[in-house]
């Protein structure tokens, strides 16, 4: 893992901006890992940062999906930091506690619809569609 | 698939009780094909509709969740479905797009945290865990 | 696909093993597919063969693993082909029915083990290693 | 985790039921990581119970179907409780080894005809649904 | 999907792009639907062409990767669209037939090691990591 | 795991042609798990023996593709053994790089692709099907 003393200066320029836009003073591991190609590290940041600001979905549905997929994923790591930061943008125990309700369920259906070769329904064809 | 006409009283109970709770007038295909084995039928309704009900969050963020986790899943019904469902809680176009964002996104770094090995941090551990 | 009446002699042997073992008269797409890569068709055969032969477990035990693991992974054609091969094994309507319910929930609760990170018990940690 | 002498009369009614059904005098510590919320450990425990009860699948038959799947999913808590449960229920060391073998060809079966795009034949169409 | 014609200023920039980049004369369908939502396409865009662009590994050795993580996944789309690009890099019948036997192999190996809850190796603990 | 000196002859045999095949003097804890089944450690030897021998595709980028899909499946076993095999078969940390934003993208955009229903292009049909 590279260590902002050890990195260079365009690593360093991507834990910089890291650390504003979080208001936070550290790095997580993730992103130690990613200095190894500073490509990956600056590309993979610049979207993180992009996708994950406020927009029609505030910061805390955008955590909350984000852990939900991870947990869908079986992503240790990202289970860990994802619910953490869902943790700092709002996200309670009882809300948590929900989340993974609905993750839990989505799976069993979706293995249901899949097995039970369900056809998508005419008016679903249309209606989800934008 | 077991319509309404051909379904037995257990079957028929649970229908009604899925045209009472969404305020439609019909049953979409899932619940027609899962009629063929009415104890899972009726498990998965109750589980379904104790788990989607208004709690810490609300409606449209839980069809968010449900949306995004059959996307990552890839399960075309259920992102039919879903859809729809999140489409009449409120979901816009642009909610749609930027869930997709995040679901897109945390598909590829869940790959990215796995495959460098990353270490959970030390803070991780304690912080999201409630 | 490649069809027996344009196949060579190395595939013509392992559709001729096929319905040997199997005791039919046709051979399905996902065989003639995999004849473009007579090496792949070979292997995979003797190693289904080796596999589905009746062992501790019998041949409707190892199909309904099988279907159930096709099931989960949301492949629609294995499902189609191993629903019909646990059929002909002696599935019937009420054993598919529970075995859906099962693969649904061990999904489910594939989910929640991992998002709520369980640690691993003691007692399974030496009970369940053979 | 929420061990008994902590645990509320609901969680507690549920930890009595679980003990009682499986004839055991402990809980293992996927029940002790749901109780953080009463109703998602009792309804999944209901659900669970009414699956995993004997039916046209035995017990056994339920059990090697869980671990099957929840080795597709590769979820370690899940494979470690569910290892231990089919063996309790009868699995050996040979039928464990076999349902491996099951498990690890329909994964790389899945692959092939998706990879392959195979089409789903005539046959099995009709033959395979219910 | 948006044409090229109904697009707007934004959006053609991206189509002009992409035909330039890959000198063709025509949009594939992943691109017209994206554009419903313009910072996704273009972000995604951008990052598809900084990953895919020739490095230490060539285009072909790349797209192989590619089509070979949508196979494993199951995307029909993907495995249409990359299994096209991999074919138009040099990919041969011979190295499609290698690719899906690698693939296939890795799925069931994957299942092998997680199901036998397999130690990692001290070596490997220090000789892959970079 | 059962270690070289405990070993039966059949599992000797298979032990003795993976070190000579490697040119090593050791086994990896993944055989010794399969030891326990010892047709499918046979069998799952011979496939990777044959499978991975030089073909059209070369010994690194079929090490790359089997990485690649066991980092997409999140198994940290294989993702530990693969990285060392890559490795040991020329991949450089920047090729390792460069792998893991394809695979980081392919994830990505797999669920682009089916989340927004894209449809398979005529020339797609065609053009990648051998």
């Amino acid at each position: 893992m590279i260590e902002y003393e050890q990195a260079g200066e365009e690593v360093r320029a991507v834990y910089d901006d890291i650390m504003q836009t979080r208001q936070t003073d550290w790095i997580n591991n993730f992103w130690k890992a990613l200095a190894h190609d500073p490509a990956t590290l600056k590309r993979t940041w610049q979207s993180i940062k992009e996708i994950m600001a406020p927009g029609t979905l505030d910061v805390l549905q955008k955590e909350l999906i984000y852990l939900a997929v991870s947990v869908s994923n079986q992503c240790p790591y990202c289970i860990a930091s994802h619910g953490a930061a869902a943790k700092r943008a709002g996200m309670t125990p009882e809300m948590f506690g929900e989340l993974m309700a609905v993750v839990g369920m989505a799976n069993e259906t979706n293995r249901l619809a899949s097995g039970y070769r369900v056809e998508i329904d005419e008016r679903f064809k249309s209606a989800s569609g934008f």
